[in-house]
């Protein structure tokens, strides 16, 4: 439509019947999507096939219901991140058809088949039992997004044979997210065991000096293998999007 | 050699020269690359007809023309990062063939030619003049490791004018890394820009409240802009070796 | 009062009633707004005709009873700020003419019509729904002190086009105030696009590395637009205030 | 020139020089200055007649040489900040015509008069003698930038006497600058007494538990005076800079 | 009776009961304070006539019973800090005779009248009625340990004149304590005001970057007036001990 | 001076000299010290008999030459703290009657004898002989305001016995300033074994996790022995001055 | 059955079975524990005859029934800690063997009679009451893991009489552990008067600047003590477990 | 002596030569030491027949040479530590016996053969060359106390292989010292592959959020392998002089 309105000015010009000066003050003060570079708002594109995401931390139930409503109206998959279970229950009798997952804290409500997305699967590790609720807010995301995924749970550094056991998944996966509290160690083995870029998620896991994710934050940063990325702490949705852009990602 | 090794021992044991109790016992004791796990140490393989990297901060001239030298005998590429302009002298001095990258700090020897490996080009944005050198390290290590890279400079977010005349540019790239200081917003801005993987690397420009990166390490961590990941604070380097795994993924 | 009374002292030693010794011992012990400084306390006439501001946070219902009920008496328009909806219930049911906007948290009474002090409008920007609690405190602040305001919600620097669309409204402010947490980027960006005073207002939001507002407080004081300002985390009365100042200037 | 260019591409498709496609496709690619969005790089226009700055820490001398000779050949007036006293003796050899400020470590050079633009004075305010480089960047650049300075030096809290002597200059300006370094409590106290517009500007001054400027950073974000705001530490541009789109404003 | 003991000892062995080696044996496994070197336990004497002191936060109401009870039958006086009401309900039920001060959160029980102790008055100012919790604090501690206090309550930097007109009291002081939150600037200006000593203290009163009391402490850490000290944040009862310290001071 | 100032201004007011309009108008405008608040300036009558100082960091040699100049024509003693050793030849140099502390990087000038001024002396104790420059500056300065000292050296708390082997001289003193970097125990010790007011300052010696003295500040707001006040780290000079507020002390 | 495992492969080699490439391959692919590198898990054998140890905090009474039910099966001693008395309430209800330790918020579940390992005891010093409750997580965890413990409490630095007559007790101990919060000063002082290895834990004790126990850490850090070691902020555990590790230690 | 200067006091008491009272006050004024409880000064005869460590960084030449010539008379072995090689050349220059490591900026004298001490031996570990000059600081110092170490370098967590293929060292240690910056992942790693003591120690070695250490401090302190403990950042010396307590410990 955008293009056409300005297609339609232009030939109005062409035509006649607007004036170049009343062209050039129209330009000034059409929205900038209108004169086609609308390709800026690329998220809509992005997402169209997968998801619509709501952040559900800090909205009211009335809030997130509306949110919900309007969405379910436009056809649109729909995922709704850091939700407690209370305002779950809400949502899950209004919308029963809504799939409510209690470790990742994550609503997510299908109205159509997703469609696979990827070029590969995606790898999600989680050091220890307690880190499995950012790593399935990771799973879910990436899901919902169109890719496949494995998860690999409690294969901390401290007891090294258990990941060692998984060498073969972790090369075999076209990204890996590793998620991990406490010192954050587990991403530098990790990266040293697979080529293929890994994604780390430092979490609030640990306790004292862990200071809420700080100490695996700055781990993570400093990490000695080359070539990993970081993420807010917590942070389990950012890390699978962008995974997701990484496995996105056709030839270009 | 290490496969042939294994090979021999199980064929003594085979043929009778070694009793199964003497080849548990050998397994035990072999070092690990010797059974075979030698993919553990991807970071040869990865890197073969590439670069070897030597990261040059803290390293005497003597020490960095020793290791140099030996690489040179393997045949190797070689990349000296960090790497002031005296000890460069030095070192251009005894490998002519070498060149120094004055804003990056980077030396390179070539002595084969670089293979092409990865599947796009990776777009490298600072976000001002200053911000450059670390950029420049980054675009140095992506070519060593075989990509294309297209450098876009001084285009902070207090001008958009700027970096938006170059969002062709930008949505062109396989992979982006976006280099800058300060208040690290530029990451931001080009990460609702672009689909493709986006890499922010916060850099030490700056000062007061800086702190030497920290403003722009945490803006980035913090983006509003879903799907970045960030790298430490004038990790040019890292953030290439990133975007060399991303860029490299075969379809796996 | 006070002249008054430092001239019917200076008379009384013109006329013999005072010994000039006397009136040195009472020169030293009057208060000081009794010799004229009384300039000093400008916060009273600064505020004549606009409001008397309460700190809400941290005070009990029945101490904010007491304070509005005096000021009431002195017919004062009345703001009180950080009040959570169960006191402004309390609070409402004892002064029914009052308002309490929900969002902002603020309570306001009105006893007489607010005097327009302002030179231009103020524009109140917010880069996410979850900063308008702070960009509506700043609103009813503004409001309360004479200003027009604009509101101009939902901005971020993630999806430029929202934020350029809306260029020509910040272009008319007079003063322009921006909120914004996460990694407070938005602040940058305004402040390259319009050359009227910008006030940045980083919010708590965000979660991980935000540091509840360290973040986005950081990204604003090293932003690369020049000439911005700050005010503390959450302080949308301060911001308001600080344009207040700004907007009430006449030429001096 | 550039909204002649417009012009002239809107003249041509009226006349039937270019078709409707070719007209979108010229503006799609047209630098966004080209295309009447020119108003976004205001500070062009913001500085004309008034100076263009360089920030000189961190380049070299070479590299100074090179701007300032571009934006003489413009006739700009200029304003180079940050530059120590070695890099001023080799502009000052070239352009004979500069001056330079020992104190401020400013070097500026006039091509035409400054024109005046504020509407009233800026008073700036130095706790300590120590605090006055900071001050002085402040000064030179607001008066490169067209308005009345008065400065005022060695009133600091410990010592109230000072500081109330000159309360009446404080209360004559139109926008006052206060530079404090250690506890940063100045600005408390002159926000109390004027009811101007105040910016505050932390020093690195002090020692310990100053923590080069931080201290006085988070006293001034805490002030007890309303609608102070604050810029980064060490900060005198910005401070002039916020002053002056403050000062500069008309009515509007 | 420990000195008794030791003299008991010592006259035994002069009496030929126990021989030098005993004597030696027992020396070294009696207690420290056995030997003479009681006044190592210089807190009791120096409270005795004054008050035995509990840190209240933490402890159980039963606890805090059981140490009141066995302190009451030794007839000190007990002075309870950090006591919240519900625990103080308790305690008054079991204690009638004891007093609970709701703003200092402090319960006094006196067995015997307190012995005036100090060479002067000590004067304690808070910034802000907010700030009166930790000012009464040292209010309740300072009048148990026998010293005569004058509260000064409100008089904070930016209504300078409120505190001017308090400066007579604040000059007859022998010690003076400064309660302030926010940017702590008024142990600085009271620092200018008088010569005797001045104790600041720091409150976790503000929000945002206050970062509860952070602000404050540095900003008296870094005071411009010479000759201030600093004690922990909300440490009111640690200020009315050092004041307790130097107040008590005979010529030595 | 000035009360005669005022006394003549009053006089010519009871005399006809003046309207008293005319004398409003003078009280106004005159320095504050003119209308007798000459006290609040108490710096100079404290220092008075014993010197002035001078922070000598950061100014240069001949900036201190001229401000030596003035007070040596005033016949003031002179104390110029933190000089260092080249700084210190040239000062020496042009007032050979100056004594430089090489341990305490201070230069004293004396020109007339010091006034002894305490009710009692000063035990300055440094925990190792790292922390000496810091303790010596305080007793330089307690000495240079007419303070007895007596410096106990290196008596850390990881060798109590000789520590305690100093007891008697700790309990002699009338105040106790206790200097120590590291982990900053030594006050913690030394604050039990004297009832006398101890202050206590943190140095910036240790490594590492020590954070250039914040390790040892920390440690001395958090002690466990009541009443301990603390200075900046490093600042030797703020403790004596705090000790001279003390010791000075007339019963008041 | 892994070794065994191992041993039917390489027997199946020498019997003609297994061609020497098949056995190459499985080689590669069997799990790591299954060629005889299960001594990497030494976790397991580590705690036989002692404890198995669950940390309570964070997970839900269901998940640790579930976790004691499985280890109750295997007969292993269980240890939980980090346990509310709700939560053990609920346990002991279950497991009404086991007991639960309300200071150190233990819970324990004995199925055999633990075997003493340790060479020596084990020393657990608590600066005060209020860091009781992390020495007995340690007392608690030191015993399960079978060794002999002696408690010391409430013997802080600023009472050094009460630490130094219990000389005697902590020159016994083959290991010393030292708990304490606030300055944390009382590890230093211990580890002058004891040769054998010393532990250190900060408790979160204390307010203000205590920061949860960032000031304690520091300051055990930077002890002046040689050769202390220090454990994470509240981390009785890990501290018991660390002198496990070192009295378990047979010579070798 | 001492001893025998107790005995003979109190054999004066005995025989009537000294009254119970003169007793009673020498036994008040005598040095600790003198009274028996030399025991506290355990540091001298914990090193005898080991060395005399000092502390090289910040003390001048001569100040070292003193103090070397003084422990040299008393036929002390000596270790320096903290040594850059300028001063050690000068000391090499008066004490041509000694040696001076330039890695670990040691410098040591022996003059009595070094006694073995420990039980078994120490394992040295670096993660990386940058890491060495920590490590062998440790290992120096722990050899002169009389320890046989082992030193292992260049196993960082990146590189598994590495560090597994010297499993069979690391597990034949008495007590493992691991050594490593940037994140500090390679305690956890070590501590899941031995039973022994472990001993962490951060190195400053990193850049950006490295943060000189603290990153890798913070990684070790919440490390999840039980049983770590932790030194302060690069404190080689203080990680050998715990591992001597633990390997000297006899069975007690």
């Amino acid at each position: 439509m955008n293009p056409d309105k300005l297609k339609e000015m232009l030939t109005d010009l062409r035509d006649g019947r607007l004036s170049v000066e009343q062209s050039i003050e129209r330009l000034k003060h059409l929205p900038f999507e209108d004169i086609g570079i609308a390709m800026i708002d690329h998220h809509r594109s992005l997402r169209q096939g997968a998801a619509e995401v709501i952040f559900g931390e800090g909205k009211s139930v009335s809030q997130l219901i509306n949110i919900v409503t309007r969405m379910q109206q436009r056809d649109s998959n729909i995922l709704v991140t850091r939700l407690n279970s209370e305002k779950a229950e809400d949502l899950l009798a209004l919308f029963p058809a809504g799939e409510y997952d209690t470790d990742g804290r994550t609503f997510t409500l299908l109205q159509s088949p997703i469609v696979p997305r990827g070029r590969g699967s995606i790898a999600i590790v989680a050091a220890g039992t307690s880190d499995l609720p950012v790593a399935r807010e990771a799973t879910v995301t990436a899901r919902m997004l169109g890719h496949q995924v494995e998860e690999i749970v409690d294969v901390g550094v401290a007891g090294l044979h258990r990941l060692l056991a998984r060498t073969e998944s972790l090369q075999r996966a076209a990204v890996v997210i590793v998620v991990a509290g406490m010192e954050g160690a587990l991403p530098s083995v990790v990266g040293g065991l697979v080529s293929a870029p890994v994604i780390a998620v430092p979490t609030s896991i640990g306790y004292g000096a862990a200071f809420n994710g700080i100490a695996a934050l700055l781990g993570m940063l400093n990490s000695c293998a080359s070539g990993l990325t970081v993420v807010n702490i917590d942070n389990g949705f950012g890390a699978a999007f962008a995974a997701h852009r990484i496995n996105l990602q056709e030839n270009s």
